[in-house]
């Protein structure tokens, strides 16, 4: 799984959640491409984008929701980049079967964004036009990552945060079950090597070790139901 | 009823519709503000477009629909434009009680614009960004106005198009019949000034007349229901 994460954001710098996003990324896989850094005089290089788009399997478009949309400068990226001939047309588009995914940031409560809230639609009505886009494109399109008043959150959100959002950048969608408990198992060594206090390594040691003794368990009552079956 | 038009279009010169909504103007009470001429750096004068938001009672974007929205600089406009405390935040909205509303331009027929179709989603789904900001602004949002398909439309296609248009720039929103029928009249008159031959003038006038007729049988039909039901 290679993902491409096109950042958008005006003043990038200034915000705690895209560096605390930044910050969180896998070290292998996954490419941050910030537009208004790379493009700071909008001239955007089309042959480029295309050539990156090529490239990864997972395409994510991360913004602050502006006006219930992306910053401008996505938008142009999309009118420029995706271009007839190469995101669809009559020879299909070199982007079928990707995955296509927003990670959005808002100062507002997620439970506003519903009928009856402050916001009055949902995320899924109001980023109709991404699904259009992933639709026309031929992209799987994933469901969304809102990060809702990231300032406020706590520690330990912020820590099921960064799970959450290493997961949205590289595992699989629609996870099996299995799927699920080979990713944790690779976030977990990979911690373990990095963890500071011997305490925390026994930890997540003891954690791999449990995960591996559930596994052995699964597959007994398994192996069970299928000879039931042969019955 | 004063309206204002801001257009956005990267390059409008191009586009007939947009020329063609140009010259369908009306003489009076209607302002064309194209963003990208107003701004050709994107320096966008907040202060300045406040001034003019404040000044007008119907405020429409009109734009081509590209990508499901609108075009970038419009979307730099709402970012740095409808700012807390203008329109919206703890002392309302400045834009309070205006009618907002949409006209775009595709180069798709209307019809694909449904679940089955070949863009999937109607244009109400699409637009939903817009009217989040509407209720936001606590703006009256108003129906769209799509014009699928321009340069594909017959003479007398486009001469429905021009009434359209402009009863979408000064019509009042949801009329009356009455309401209609005025409009209508004014329209005639203001065409029959211009007309060239003096058939197509006698041709107004008649319409005219006949419209008069109508209504004063209309005014005889309603007398005579309220007699009834004064019985």
């Amino acid at each position: 799984m290679r993902t491409l994460i096109i950042v958008s954001h005006p003043t990038l710098s200034d915000s705690h959640a895209q560096q605390f996003l930044r910050e969180s990324l896998p070290d292998e896989g996954v490419r941050w491409h910030h537009l208004e850094h790379d493009y700071p005089d909008g001239q955007i290089d089309k042959d480029r984008e295309q050539a990156l788009l090529a490239d990864y399997d997972r395409i994510i478009f991360q913004f602050p929701l502006y006006w219930y949309s992306s910053p401008p400068l996505l938008k142009q990226w999309q009118d420029e980049v995706l271009t007839d001939g190469f995101a669809y047309g009559k020879h299909g588009s070199q982007l079928k079967g990707k995955e296509f995914g927003l990670v959005m940031t808002t100062g507002v409560n997620e439970r506003e964004y519903q009928a009856g809230g402050r916001e009055g639609f949902t995320i899924s009505e109001l980023t109709r036009p991404f699904q259009a886009i992933a639709r026309k494109c031929e992209m799987v399109y994933l469901p969304s990552l809102l990060i809702a008043r990231f300032d406020y959150l706590s520690d330990a959100d912020r820590k099921e945060l960064l799970i959450r959002y290493r997961q949205y950048l590289t595992m699989s969608a629609n996870p099996s079950l299995l799927n699920q408990e080979e990713w944790f198992k690779l976030e977990l060594e990979t911690l373990g090597k990095f963890q500071q206090t011997d305490e925390t390594k026994a930890t997540i040691d003891l954690l791999i070790e449990q995960m591996g003794n559930n596994r052995d368990h699964l597959d007994d009552l398994l192996f069970t139901l299928e000879e039931l079956g042969e019955w």
